[in-house]
């Protein structure tokens, strides 16, 4: 069958076969069918979908394009959380090690930021010495040792979604839900792991814009998942204002240090603790150990984790582990300069999209892949919607290692706020819990 | 502006503006814009078409991606005529010489068969010497001496469309209005004509298969011609049965010679006469020679043309100077085998696409173009609809050069056929005519 009739088939609405499905990525990942036939067929998908069981297949085939982890390779019950990202979304740095304290195993393989989103692995390497790029033994002894590891896409895991992610950002097939979809669940399902949380986010820093997109998302994320025999469980978060009050690299390490001290600010720490009882659930952790054996106390037993600092020190051995100094300083910037409020009031808005704008224009995130990052520059103690305030306090801190696009990020980051006179409810943090 | 935001606007349903379209067609020429954002910006424009004006645009851009022939380089007033492809369809072959006869100029760019679909090139090749590959001086050196000439695409000419053309039939990407449109209308204004043409075919031989689709394809080729400031007429015509009774390589050359001297199939005949009238009305041709300053006499005179003996000698004249040999023999299939019919009535349908598909076996056509032809094989003396056949006569007579895929063969001309008890009107050869 030639490429161009599968992509044939797909443009004119019809389903595909699961050999079609598989012969077409086999073909892309050994470079037999070229990046302008997978661009075709992306696109056809944009417009016209696929089934569930497509969407199934695809990831399968993404996924099985390279190594798929023995899950007997790693100990344990092994389970992981992925969000589809956010400004300020620094939560599954306390997470891995708080449920590993928790009596599971979290081999976690993180990304990069691109755009306004910011990425798990960009923010580890704000940590003086820590290598996100461990070998494989390297990677399943970590496991052992502590029960968590956070490591970047290794080459032999999902070759295909590695080439065809790259291919979406440049042929606008970023977008589609199937795509989405077999690119999480290709990577996340290859590293042998028997449950999976996701963190679907919902606003205006998120891909999501709304909660119907975030649900169908979720929707089919869970659906890919139980298709393929694994336990899966969507949570639907707000991505409207960023959450915690810190972003930037090294500024997020600092808040989840924050919350591995069982502090921080309210929202990342009731994100850290939902997920991370998600992630019990779906891995069906009954023995979490030091006398907890009635399930009904599980919920209980994250907060605990973090209150005597097992959770902490899971993170300290990991990053060790890693080639992680936290004896060492994280980076400043050299400037720390304060947005004072115009004038006083209650927050009503904190966009989300602005403050990541305004991080990206700092040197916090990249523009482009092959863009390099400042890990010290970002946005601190920001204001959160609801909270009050007066005229000339700060509305967030500054911090940055360039005089220059200094209005532009003032005039950025004045629109990210709004004051208004009388107090504004919080939204909702969590907003849905999909299950299969 | 980064390409991949002109695929989104374009994939988000939105207007491209004149300079998108230009930069994007000016950078795949160039090679800065790879295949694969090519590739994805056609599948959009699959989903979600173009306006007029960005038909318009496109044209222009892809015509201008190479060299446009300067009209002055060429005497007199230039017209052209291009058909959308069928089975059995040789008319450019006697057309062109008709109408250089008639008083026009013709310089004709032609193309290659694929598919079911031949190609004038392939057919004027069967006549032995036949170059289609004349330098420009030639070119222009043989309009001046004959009034016509008929060449391959030089690499000068519309590269966009060159490297579209491949690039589409690789990604499904081929039945879309504007992209068809801007590929046959970039390579003819860029010969420098004044007016063109078109014949597009309509049935199951054809590329658009109902009068809607042919319909909305003769309407954008004709506007967008308008809105290039060339005089386009277009007709719609019926590919429903093959055109004529010939088809493959040389057997076309025999039957357009039976039209040059003014024999040949009914309807291969009319189909000659009423082109070139329509080329003479769009190219303004008042001044025929030979007496006749009647307008009205315009109508009569291609035939004239034919009768006379003049639009003969045009063709002799350029195939000469194309260094082809008419006194050499055409070539000719080892077997000729008769096609019995399997019962006495009336033939009530002779399937275009079947006859097509039994000449492409034959080894008359390419499935890919880099596949060779046989200009010796086809098929010839077709039975037509409407036409009374006896039991045991032939349907039409196979010339073979192997013996390879007789069965199959037999098969697909069997059902090609249908014959029944009482006589079917024949469908009428000319459906529509568009003007601007």
């Amino acid at each position: 069958m030639l490429p161009q009739w599968i992509i044939e088939k797909k443009r004119d609405g019809s389903e595909l076969d699961t050999p079609e499905i598989r012969e077409f990525i086999e073909g892309y990942t050994k470079g037999d069918i070229p990046d302008y036939q997978m661009a075709a067929l992306a696109m056809a998908i944009y417009f016209n979908g696929m089934t569930p069981r497509e969407t199934a297949d695809l990831t399968h085939a993404m996924m099985h394009s390279g190594q798929v982890i023995n899950p007997d390779a790693i100990p344990g019950t092994k389970v992981d959380k992925h969000s589809t990202g956010g400004i300020g979304d620094k939560i599954s740095i306390p997470l891995a090690p708080l449920v590993a304290a928790s009596g599971a195993t979290v081999p976690m393989i993180s990304g990069r930021g691109l755009g306004i989103t910011g990425g798990t692995l960009d923010k580890l390497e704000a940590i003086p010495g820590y290598r996100t790029n461990l070998t494989q033994t390297q990677f399943f002894q970590t496991l052992e040792a502590v029960g968590c590891s956070m490591i970047g896409q290794t080459p032999e895991i999902a070759p295909a979604d590695k080439k065809l992610y790259a291919l979406r950002d440049v042929t606008a097939t970023v977008p589609s839900i199937p795509l989405i979809v077999s690119s999480i669940m290709s990577k996340k399902l290859a590293e042998g792991i028997d449950a999976l949380v996701l963190d679907v986010k919902c606003g205006s820093g998120a891909f999501m814009k709304n909660i119907d997109d975030a649900r169908a998302l979720a929707q089919a994320l869970v659906d890919t998942g139980k298709a393929m025999g694994k336990k899966v469980t969507a949570l639907i978060t707000d991505m409207n204002q960023p959450l915690g009050r810190n972003v930037g690299n090294a500024l997020e390490i600092r808040e989840s240090l924050q919350i591995l001290n069982g502090k921080g600010p309210a929202d990342s720490q009731r994100l850290t603790l939902e997920l991370a009882k998600q992630m019990l659930h779906v891995a069906e952790i009954h023995d979490l150990g030091k006398g907890i054996r009635n399930p009904e106390d599980k919920i209980k037993a994250p907060a605990l984790h973090l209150k005597d600092g097992s959770a902490m020190q899971k993170f300290k051995q990991m990053v060790s582990l890693h080639g992680g100094d936290l004896s060492t300083a994280l980076p400043e910037a050299e400037n720390q300069i304060e947005l004072p409020a115009p004038r006083s009031g209650y927050i009503s808005e904190c966009n989300a999209e602005a403050i990541g704008r305004a991080a990206l224009l700092l040197g916090a995130g990249r523009t482009k892949t092959t863009d390099t990052i400042d890990p010290a520059v970002g946005i601190s103690n920001l204001r959160k919607i609801g909270e009050p305030i007066e005229k000339g306090q700060a509305l967030c801190t500054i911090h940055s290692n360039s005089r220059e696009n200094t209005e532009r990020l003032f005039q950025l980051l004045e629109t990210a706020f709004s004051i208004s006179p009388s107090p504004r409810i919080p939204p909702p943090l969590i907003l849905e819990t999909i299950t299969a």
